[in-house]
């Protein structure tokens, strides 16, 4: 009896061991396959907002996402992204914000309303090879403290930024 | 002969001398009335673009003045102004910028077009005490050279701007 016990616990622990093995090994495998692998997440860009401001555009309902992207946004560069801008090529520390704020018409004029959220590109060739040296970030409202971006979520930002190659990913020009 | 020569000439001198001297009084008189005498001309705002963009609005069609205001404007500030946003006191030397481009939507995205003006405000007390210490000038669309304003225009952006009077006259509050 003490030694079909024995052997029982050791089936048992050679099931659970080998499970565990199985599982860890397709976490591993499934870590390999790199669009699921979480970036360094994109801090907040602090002062941004003294940063040079780019251009700005009204999204308003006639645009198909205008549930998400609805009202007006400014695009900020620091002193390396407006030289990015300008150049075509981004050094690291380049970092580009798409603030949208909300927006509202009274008697013609459409004022700004409540911040909706930033959208943050920051350039570390080293830190973000998968996507051209660029990570992406986000920040709902005024939030400072919660980068929210899914790893699927921002493949979707390089996957429409990597039409911008020739101009380092960036869709903005320099400022007008 | 000679004495009657040399009172028709005396004559004519009294009436040349009176006439300078009346002209000169109406121009004394005229120079009295505040309101046309010219303001030192404002100069172009150089760098203007890379000061802090306190905030934006868009001027549509249901506006009265759309024909001249239409379009998206942004405002900026430079270091002092940007100090007399938060404190409401604007030392000399602060300028501020409402920057007028137009606007053209396609498909519910309504971008920026060309320059359309540019208004400015500089901080002067010993030049513009008359309006506040705020001179006004306006160059219209990429042209740097010219300042455009007639007194009469200047005394209505005065006029508006006095209504801001325990915030320095200054329209726009600290950037968002």
């Amino acid at each position: 009896m003490p030694i079909s016990i024995s052997k029982f616990f050791s089936k048992s622990l050679s099931i659970i061991v080998g499970g565990i093995l199985a599982l860890g090994w397709a976490a591993w495998l499934f870590g390999l396959q790199a669009d699921n692998v979480p970036q360094a997440r994109v801090q907040f860009p602090t002062g941004y907002r003294e940063w040079v401001h780019v251009k700005s555009a009204v999204i308003g309902p006639a645009f198909p996402a205008f549930e998400t992207e609805g009202g007006i946004h400014h695009v900020y560069a620091n002193r390396q992204a407006l030289a990015g801008l300008q150049s075509g090529t981004f050094e690291d520390g380049s970092i580009l914000v798409y603030d949208l704020l909300s927006l509202s018409e009274k008697s013609g004029v459409s004022t700004e309303g409540a911040r909706r959220r930033i959208d943050v590109m920051v350039k570390d060739a080293k830190l973000y090879p998968e996507s051209g040296g660029w990570g992406f970030g986000r920040f709902m409202g005024e939030d400072r403290d919660h980068e929210v971006l899914t790893p699927e979520q921002q493949k979707m930002c390089f996957g429409c930024h990597q039409n911008r190659k020739e101009h380092g990913f960036v869709f903005s020009d320099s400022p007008k």
